[in-house]
């Protein structure tokens, strides 16, 4: 696998341009002066779907031809990738196969169902999800999508940083979540192609450090037994993903989940945004190291706002 | 008292220009699919205090010289306006005092006392309320600041409508709540004055419609024993306001609380905002009577997005 350049992320935002929104940046003076730093928000919770993932699923699906996936596209996924995925398809008259874990919160499930998605129930292991998908593509000829592990996804992702830099002028740092590290890496290469100075630190839950130990020894590490409540951000770091980011990413550093709720609870009750657990993870990380971003010009990836309004961290 | 005239509106944007906020107006593709309707969200939850009560209050307090009011403003509140009168007097550099009931919510109270209020406790009833600001006033020489029943204030309120006009045009309706009548008599004033073809709608709890009422009989009805989660709400219209939103307001509904927390869940899950139960009454009129709105352009004022997070209706 080839890593996508910054021509491909910018390649990218010309394909999606009409299919995803530009996300607002928002201040907000309160957590101006709660963290002694500028920061700017970019509200890929406000994203269709949700979350940033419908900007690489939207690269992926609109850059085949329809010659190459008459047959759909398909994925295994318990969360936003599957309702990216079911969108980015339904965009271009194709069918989208989403095999889910049998537990996958109802909420989720219905995001894939509201944007056309066929769901294919499978039990609750990766084995399982796998063997699932792999049926799903032997009977219907579709194409896998991977939710990250792909140059096309992360070219994707990458395009949020592309804005945020032409919305926020002169930043010091981009702050933004890891998991399977598809939009860390889209923000490695739209940060390092476009400005080297400004540092790309990465924020991963403790619960779920395969990024922090793998960035640490130079070498890919497994995740294992992820316990996080941010969901979003259980996946094992991608190949091509980690290719990237220990090359280009500056910082990484983890957050207790007790801080993810601090900020959970920062973001409604301030800034009145729903943002998920894995949508706060980045703010947390200000929390966490604010020594490290007073007096400097931030942006912060809040990713995604789905969450279960009926089981509320708190 | 006088009625504030468009002028006076007018005026009020101009002087408090530097000191609220010029709120965003939000779409979203998956209410409009919801309602049938183009909705322009006024979102007034992201005002400063998280409420429009800041635009009256700002209006009020700049509006008084330094020798008209050197010992400060004062006023009895269980909710937004306390804050916002806090916030206004500091930005002057004048002291607040804020008469709250014992039972007032801690979130109101620490909102309060974080713009500078000085916080003056007593019972929860209006009579106790009354006689604490009574007590208050004379020992401070400071001047009231009614919440609702006063010409500065419906003209502060009255400028989130003078805005939203700019921001979406060609409007058919213009929803917003209405509690003690002040949004809802400065948007009437805004509206009829710029633009008489639009029509002004205001939505009630119906545990607390004492407007529907006066609007029907065309005479000032009290509200007795208010019952409703819409705590901004609960007020009974003034007098001041009665009389222009008998004249300028072309219509008035109810709306069940039931249908308000639906409004809430809708604007939390599907736009991400957290907005209060008042502040959602004006798009549960949408959901109540899809049919008045199905094809128009609709502006919808959220009014706030002052929520204890600990005790969501649902």
């Amino acid at each position: 696998m080839i890593p996508p350049t910054l021509a491909d992320l910018q390649a990218a935002q010309k394909r999606i341009k009409q299919h995803v929104h530009r996300t607002p940046v928002m201040r907000s003076q309160q957590l101006d002066a709660e963290t002694g730093a500028q920061v700017f928000f970019k509200c890929e919770h406000l994203q269709r779907t949700g979350a940033f993932k419908a900007r690489g699923a939207m690269n992926a699906v609109l850059g085949l031809s329809r010659t190459d996936a008459p047959a759909g596209v398909a994925t295994h996924s318990s969360g936003n990738h599957g309702a990216a995925l079911a969108l980015a398809a339904r965009s271009c008259g194709l069918p989208a196969y989403v095999v889910m874990p049998a537990n996958a919160a109802a909420v989720k499930k219905d995001a894939v169902a509201s944007y056309g998605g066929k769901i294919i129930d499978c039990e609750p292991t990766l084995a399982a999800r796998e063997a699932a998908l792999a049926v799903v593509l032997k009977e219907t000829g579709a194409q896998a999508v991977h939710p990250y592990n792909d140059a096309r996804i992360i070219a994707g992702q990458g395009t949020a940083a592309l804005e945020l830099m032409k919305q926020a002028k002169d930043l010091d740092v981009l702050v933004v979540p890891v998991g399977g590290g598809g939009l860390l890496a889209g923000t490695a290469i739209a940060v390092k192609g476009l400005n080297p100075r400004i540092e790309v630190m990465a924020i991963e839950p403790e619960g779920a450090d395969d990024a922090f130990r793998s960035f640490g020894l130079g070498e890919l590490q497994p995740q294992t037994n992820p316990d996080t409540i941010a969901d979003g951000l259980r996946a094992g770091l991608g190949e091509l993903n980690f290719e990237i980011i220990r090359k280009q990413v500056d910082t990484i550093v983890t957050v207790p989940d007790s801080l993810v709720v601090t900020a959970m609870q920062l973001l409604w009750s301030r800034m009145k945004q729903v943002v998920e657990p894995s949508g706060a993870v980045s703010f947390a990380g200000l929390l966490e190291y604010p020594e490290r971003f007073r007096g400097r010009r931030v942006g912060v990836v809040l990713s995604g706002g789905n969450v279960d309004l009926d089981r509320l961290p708190w």
